[in-house]
C-alpha cells in the first residue's frame, strides 16, 4: 500500500537528515542545500500522486459531467482574463525595476525575481483550482456511495493545493538562493534584496488573486441569493438560477485559487523575511538554511499527517472534524519534535556565537506554533455555533435585523483582543529569549521571523483541510443541479459545513503568521534604509515615534487599512448589483426559464462576474502598491516605517474583526436553519440571512486580504527604499529649514 | 439694546488688549494673567445673560409644563445617579494619587487637580443640560408663534452650554496655573504634571458623561422605536409609548450633558497639552499665556458671532443653515484676525529666540483652523443627503437591507482618508514651519498643540449651533405629546434636522483637534518619561518603531480602540434589549394604555435606562484608564508610547468611520422619508430604518467617545509615568537578560 511505504520513506529521511547532520556538524552545512529540494520535490511528488488519485475516480452521469465542464470553463475563462490583466501590471513593474536597476537603485536580478515570484504564485493557485474543478464532480459522484469516499476525494483535491503551495515555495526559494549565492556569487545584501523583490512579486500576484477571486465569488453568491432565493423563491443551486454556475465558478476562483495564492504568499514571505533578517543578523548561510529546513520538515510531516485523515461511514460532524484535526495535530506534533534537533544542530553548526541563542530559536518556534493555535482557537470560539458568542448573536435576531447587525459588529471588534495579545506575547517572548534586549536585536527579530515560518511549516496539511471545503460546496451544487438523491446533498453539506470550520484555522494561521512576518520585514526595511542612507553619507533614520514623519506615517497606514477595506467591500457591492440586474433580466426575458423548459444563459453571468471582478480588483491592489511608494516620496523612509506600523496594527485588527464578524453571522444563520429561534423561514431567519450577506464580503473578500496588504506594502517599501532615501519631499523641506 | 453694547465692549477690549500689549511688549507679559479671566468671566456672564433670556420666555400650557417637568426630573435623576457612581471612581483615584504622591511618584497637588478637573467637567455638562430642560418647553411654546422665535430660544439655550464650557475652562485653567506659579511657586515640571492630572480628571468625567449618556439616549431611542414604531405602529413621541419620556431625557443627558462634557474636555485638554509642551520648549510663562489668550479671544469673538444668528420668518432649511453658518464664520474670521497680532506680539515679547518662530506659530494656528474646516466639510460631504455618497447609499436600499448595510460600512471606511490627510498635512506644516526639523522639535510640537487650541477657540459658538439641536428635538417631543398643532412640530423638526447637520461640524472639530492634542500629549509623555528616567539615572527611551516594546504597544493600542468600541456598542445593545422588554411588558399589562385612557409608567423606563447606562458605561471607561497603566507595567514607558500611537491612529479612523457611516444611514433614511425611492412605508424605507438603528450607537455612543479615549489614555499615561519607568516587567526581563 502506498501509505505504508510513504510513512517509512518520510520517517527515514527525517531520521537520516538528523543523524547525518548531527554527526558532521558544521562541516556538512554548506553541502545541505539539496535538503530544500527534498521538501520541494517530496511535496510536489505527493501532490502529483494525489492528482492521479483524484482523476482515477469516476465522474458520474453525463449531466454531471456537463455541469462540471461548464464550471471548469467558467473558471478557466476567469483565470485567463485575470492573468491577462495582471500581465500588464507585471510588465509595467518589470520595466520600472529595469529602469531603477539601471540607476543602481535596485540590483539587476530584481526584475526577474519579481516576475518569477508572480509566476509561481499564479501557478500554485492555478494548479489547485484546476484539480478542484475536476474533483468537484467526482466528489459528488463519490457521495452517492458514501461519506468517507466523498471525503477522500475532496481531501485529496485539497491536498494537491496544500502540497503544491509548499512544494513550489521551497523549489523556487531554494533555486533563487542557490543561483545567487553559488552561480552569480552576489553579495548577501543583494541576495536579500532579490529575495524580497521575489516576495513582492508573490504578494502582488496573491493580491490580485485574492481580491479578484474574492470579489467574483461574493458578487456571484450575493447576486444569486438576492434574486434567486429572496425574490424568486427558488432554492440555492437551483439550475433555473442564471447565476448558479457563476456561483460555483466563484468557489473555485475565490476560495481555491485565491486562497492558494494567499497561503503561498504567507508561507514564502515568512521564509523570505527570515532569510533577509538572517543576513542582517550575520547568520549567513545558516540563517537561510534553517527556515528552509523547518519548512521541508513541515512538508514531510504533513505528508505523514494526511494518512491520519479518514472517517467511518457513520460519521457525524464531530467525528469528521476529529479526523481532520488528527491529521493536522499529527503533522504539527511531528514537525515540532523534528524541529528540536534541527534548530539545536543548526544553531550549533553555524558557530559558537550562535550557540548562545539556540534555545531562543527553539522557544521562538514553539511560541509561534502556540500563538497560531490560540488565534485559531479564538476564531473558532467566536464563530462556532456551538459556542456562546454566536449563539448570543443568533438570539439577538429575535429583536430584529438591527440588533443582529449591532451584535455582529461588536462581536467582531471584541474578538480582536485575544489574537492581538497572543501574537504580541509570542513576539515579545521570541525576541527576548533570543537576546533581543541584550544587544542582539537582529537575532531577536530573526527569531520572530522563524516563529512565522514554524507556524506555517505544516501549512500543506492545514491548507488541505481548508481547500476541500469549496470542492465539497461545488459537489453539492452539482448534486443539486443534476437532481441527485437528497442524501447525496446531505453528505456534501456535511463536508461543506466542516470546511467552514476548518477554514477558520487556516485564516487564523495566515493572519497571525503575517503579523510576525511583518515585524521581520519592518526590521529588514529599517536595515535596508540605514544601509542606503549610510551609502549616501547620511545619518541613520530617526525612528522615534515622536518624529512627526513617523507619527503621520502611522496615521496614513491606519487609514490605508480602512480605505483598502472600503474598496474591497464596495467592489463586491457594485459587482453584485450588476449580477442582480442581469439575473432579473434573464428571469424577465427568457420564456420558460422558471418552468424549467428553457435554459438560462449561465455564461453571461460568469462573464459579468469576471469583468466586474477584474475592474474592481484594480483599485485596492494598486492602492497597496502605490501607498508605500507615495508615502516614501512624501514622508521619506521614516514615514514609511510609521506607515508600515500603522497598516500592520490597523490591518491585523480589521482582519480579525471582519473574519470573525462575518463568520459569526454565517454560523448564526446556520444555527437558526438548524431549527433554533423558530428556524428557517421565520423573521429571525430572514434577519440572519441579511447578516450573512453583509458578512460575506467582510469575511471572504476584505478580511483575508489584509495579510497580503501588509506584506505587499512591506515588500514594496523595501524594494523602493532607495527612492525614499533619496527623493522625499520631507527631506527637501528639512534640508531647507536646517540649511 | 444689549447686542449693540456688547459689540462695542468686546471690540474695544480686543483693540485695547492689542494696542496695550504691542506697546509695552515684554514688559507687560507677566501682568497679563488677568486676561484669562476676561475670557472666563466674559463667557460666563454672557452665558448668564442667555440663561435669563431663556427663562424669560413663557412655558406654555399646563400640560406642556407637566411633560417638561417629567423630562427634567428624569434627567436630574440620571445625573444624580451618574455623579454617585462617578464619585466612587473619583475617590478611589484620589486615594491612589495620594498614595503615589506620598512615594514621590506624583506631586502633592495632583489629587486635588484630578478632583477639580472632574468637578468642572461635570458642572459644565450639568449647567448646559439644566438649561436645556428649561428651554425645551419654551422652544415648543415659542414655535407656536414662529420659527425665528423658536430658533432664538433654542439657540440661546445652546449658547449657554457653549459659553459655560469655554468660560469655565478658562476660569479653572487660569486659576490653577496662577495658584501653582505665584502662590505655591512650584517648578515648571510640577505645574505641567498638575495641569495634566487636571486634564486626566476632565477626561475621566467626560468619558463617563459621554459613554453613560450615549448609552442612555440610544437605549431609550432604539427601545422606543423598536417596540413603539415598529411593533405597535404608533408614531414617534406618542405619549402612549412608555419609553417616550426616557427618549426625551436621553437627548438631554446624552446629546447635551455628554456633548458638553466632551467638548469641555477637548478644549481644556488642548490648552493643557500646549501648556505642558510650552514648558518643555522653554517658553515658560509665554507658552502658558498664548493658548489662554487665543482661547479668550475666541470667546469674545464667539459672543460677537452670536448676534449674527437670526433668521426671517419664512426661513427654509437652507437659510437657517446660512444664518447659523454666518455666526460661526464671523466668529472664526474675527478670531483668526485677532490671533495675528496676538501671536506675533507674544512670540516677540517672550524673547528674541522666539522671534524666529513667530510666523511658525501663526501658520500653525491657521493650519489648525483650516484642517478643522476640511474635516467638517468632509463629514458633511459624506453624510449630507444633498451629496452623492448618501444619495448612493439611499439608492442601495432598493436591493435590500444587506446592500444598504454593506454600502454604509464601506462609505464610512472610505471617508477616513480625507480627514486623516487633512490633519496629517496640517500637523506636518505646523511642525515644519516652527523649526521642528531644524533642531527645534519641542517648538514644532508646541505649534501642533497651538493648532488644536486655535481650532477650538470659537468652540463656544460652534457648540451653541450644535447644542440647540437636542433642545429642538425635545421641543418637538413636547409638542407631539401635548398635541400642539402640526405646524409647531414642523417648525421644531426644521430646527432639529438643522441641528443634525451642524452637529457634524462639532464632531469634526472635536476629533481633529484631538488628533493634534494627542500628538502634543504624546510628546509631553516622552518628555516626562525621559525626565523620570534621567532622575533614576537610566538611559533615555528607545522609541524606535523597531523596538518590539513599541511595536507590541502599537498592536495593543490598535486593539484597544476596537475593544472599546465593542464595549460601547454592546452596552447600547444590551440596555436597549432591557427597554424593549419593559415597553412590551407595559403594553401588555397596563389596561387602556393603547386607547389613551391610562398613563404609561414613564418613570420605570427612565429608571431602566439609568441603571443600565450606569452599568454599561463602567467597562469602557475603566478600560481606558487601566489600559495605559497595565501597558506601562508590562511593556514599560516605550510600550506606552507605542500604545498611544496605536490608539491615536486606530481611534481616529474608527471615529471617522463610525460617525460618517452612522450619519449617512441616518440621512439616507431621512432622504427616503422625504419621498425618494418610494418613500415612507416602502421596503426601502424599512431597510433604511434598520440602517439608522444600526448607525445610532456607532455615531452617538462609540464614535464621539474615541476622542475622549485618546486623551484619557494619554493623560493617564503621563500621570502614571513614574510607575511605568520604575516597575515594568519588560525592564525586569531586560535587566535579567543583559545582566
Amino acid at each position: 500500500m502506498v501509505s505504508g511505504e510513504f510513512w517509512h520513506l518520510c520517517l527515514n529521511t527525517v531520521i537520516y537528515v538528523h543523524i547525518t547532520s548531527w554527526r558532521y556538524g558544521k562541516l556538512a552545512i554548506e553541502n545541505l542545500f539539496w535538503l530544500g529540494y527534498v521538501g520541494a520535490f517530496g511535496g510536489l511528488l505527493f501532490a502529483f500522486i494525489q492528482i492521479r488519485k483524484v482523476m482515477a475516480y469516476p465522474e458520474g452521469s453525463e449531466k454531471m459531467v456537463k455541469i462540471s465542464e461548464a464550471i471548469r470553463q467558467g473558471a478557466n475563462a476567469y483565470m485567463y482574463r485575470q492573468y491577462t490583466t495582471v500581465t500588464i501590471f507585471f510588465l509595467s513593474m518589470f520595466i520600472l525595476l529595469m529602469i531603477l536597476s539601471i540607476f543602481g537603485l535596485v540590483n539587476q536580478f530584481t526584475p526577474y525575481a519579481f516576475i518569477t515570484g508572480g509566476f509561481f504564485t499564479g501557478l500554485s493557485g492555478f494548479i489547485g483550482m484546476r484539480i478542484a474543478t475536476y474533483a468537484n464532480v467526482r466528489t459528488a459522484n463519490a457521495a452517492q456511495t458514501g461519506l468517507n469516499k466523498a471525503l477522500r476525494v475532496a481531501f485529496s483535491s485539497g491536498s494537491v493545493m496544500g502540497f503544491v503551495v509548499n512544494g513550489l515555495g521551497l523549489l523556487d526559494l531554494t533555486t533563487w538562493f542557490l543561483l545567487l549565492k553559488f552561480v552569480f556569487k552576489v553579495s548577501d545584501a543583494d541576495i536579500a534584496q532579490t529575495m524580497v523583490t521575489f516576495g513582492m512579486g508573490i504578494a502582488s500576484m496573491a493580491m490580485f488573486a485574492r481580491v479578484g477571486g474574492g470579489i467574483f465569488t461574493k458578487a456571484a453568491d450575493v447576486g444569486a441569493d438576492l434574486v434567486g432565493k429572496v425574490e424568486a423563491g427558488i432554492p440555492e443551486d437551483d439550475p433555473r438560477n442564471p447565476a448558479v454556475i457563476a456561483d460555483n465558478v466563484g468557489d473555485n476562483v475565490g476560495d481555491v485559487a485565491g486562497m492558494g495564492a494567499d497561503l503561498y504568499e504567507s508561507n514564502s514571505n515568512a521564509i523570505v523575511a527570515t532569510i533577509a533578517l538572517g543576513f542582517a543578523a550575520g547568520y549567513g548561510y545558516a540563517g537561510f538554511l534553517l527556515p528552509i529546513l523547518v519548512s521541508t520538515v513541515g512538508v514531510i510531516c504533513s505528508i505523514i499527517g494526511t494518512f491520519f485523515v479518514r472517517t467511518k461511514e457513520k460519521a457525524n460532524q464531530k467525528s469528521l472534524l476529529r479526523s481532520l484535526h488528527s491529521g493536522v495535530f499529527v503533522a504539527g506534533g511531528l514537525a515540532a519534535l523534528a524541529t528540536i534537533p534541527l534548530t539545536l544542530w543548526l544553531s550549533h553548526a553555524s558557530g559558537p556565537d550562535m550557540w548562545s541563542i539556540r534555545w531562543g530559536m527553539l522557544i521562538a518556534v514553539f511560541a509561534g506554533i502556540v500563538s497560531g493555535f490560540i488565534v485559531s482557537y479564538s476564531t473558532e470560539h467566536f464563530t462556532s455555533d456551538a459556542a456562546k458568542p454566536t449563539r448570543d448573536l443568533a438570539q439577538s435576531s429575535e429583536t430584529g435585523t438591527a440588533t443582529l447587525m449591532i451584535g455582529g459588529l461588536s462581536l467582531g471588534m471584541k474578538s480582536t483582543a485575544g489574537p492581538i495579545l497572543a501574537v504580541s506575547i509570542a513576539a515579545i517572548i521570541s525576541f527576548t529569549v533570543s537576546g533581543g534586549f541584550a544587544g542582539n536585536e537582529m537575532a531577536g527579530l530573526y527569531s520572530i521571523g522563524l516563529a512565522a515560518v514554524a507556524m506555517l511549516a505544516t501549512n500543506a496539511i492545514i491548507l488541505a483541510t481548508d481547500a476541500f471545503g469549496p470542492v465539497a460546496d461545488n459537489a453539492g451544487g452539482i448534486a443539486e443541479m443534476a437532481k441527485l438523491p437528497p442524501e447525496v446533498r446531505e453528505r456534501t453539506d456535511a463536508l461543506d459545513s466542516l470546511g467552514n470550520t476548518t477554514a477558520a484555522t487556516g485564516k487564523g494561521f495566515a493572519i497571525s503568521s503575517t503579523a510576525f512576518t511583518a515585524l521581520a520585514l519592518l526590521a529588514a526595511y529599517v536595515n535596508e534604509a540605514n544601509t542606503s542612507l549610510g551609502a549616501l553619507g547620511l545619518a541613520e533614520l530617526d525612528l522615534r515615534l515622536t518624529n512627526p514623519a513617523v507619527l503621520i506615517g502611522l496615521f496614513v497606514g491606519g487609514a490605508l487599512a480602512f480605505v483598502f477595506a472600503a474598496f474591497c467591500i464596495s467592489g463586491v457591492h457594485r459587482a453584485a448589483q450588476s449580477v442582480v440586474i442581469e439575473v432579473r433580466r434573464q428571469f424577465r426575458e427568457i420564456a420558460g426559464l422558471m418552468e424549467g423548459t428553457a435554459d438560462a444563459d449561465y455564461a453571461k453571468c460568469v462573464d459579468i462576474c469576471t469583468i466586474n471582478a477584474q475592474k474592481e480588483m484594480i483599485a485596492p491592489s494598486i492602492l497597496a502598491v502605490l501607498a508605500p511608494i507615495v508615502t516614501g516620496l512624501v514622508l521619506g523612509p521614516a514615514g514609511v516605517v510609521g506607515m508600515l506600523g500603522g497598516v500592520i496594527a490597523s490591518g491585523f485588527c480589521m482582519a480579525i474583526f471582519m473574519l470573525n464578524a462575518g463568520g459569526a453571522w454565517d454560523n448564526a444563520k446556520k444555527y437558526i436553519e438548524a431549527g433554533n429561534h423558530e428556524g428557517k423561514g421565520s423573521d429571525n431567519h430572514k434577519a440572519a440571512v441579511i447578516g450573512d450577506t453583509v458578512g460575506d464580503p467582510l469575511k471572504d473578500t476584505a478580511g483575508p486580504s489584509f495579510n497580503i496588504l501588509i506584506t505587499l506594502a512591506s515588500t514594496v517599501s523595501i524594494v523602493f527604499v532607495g527612492v525614499a532615501t533619496r527623493f522625499s519631499i520631507i527631506d527637501l523641506i528639512r534640508n531647507i529649514s536646517i540649511g
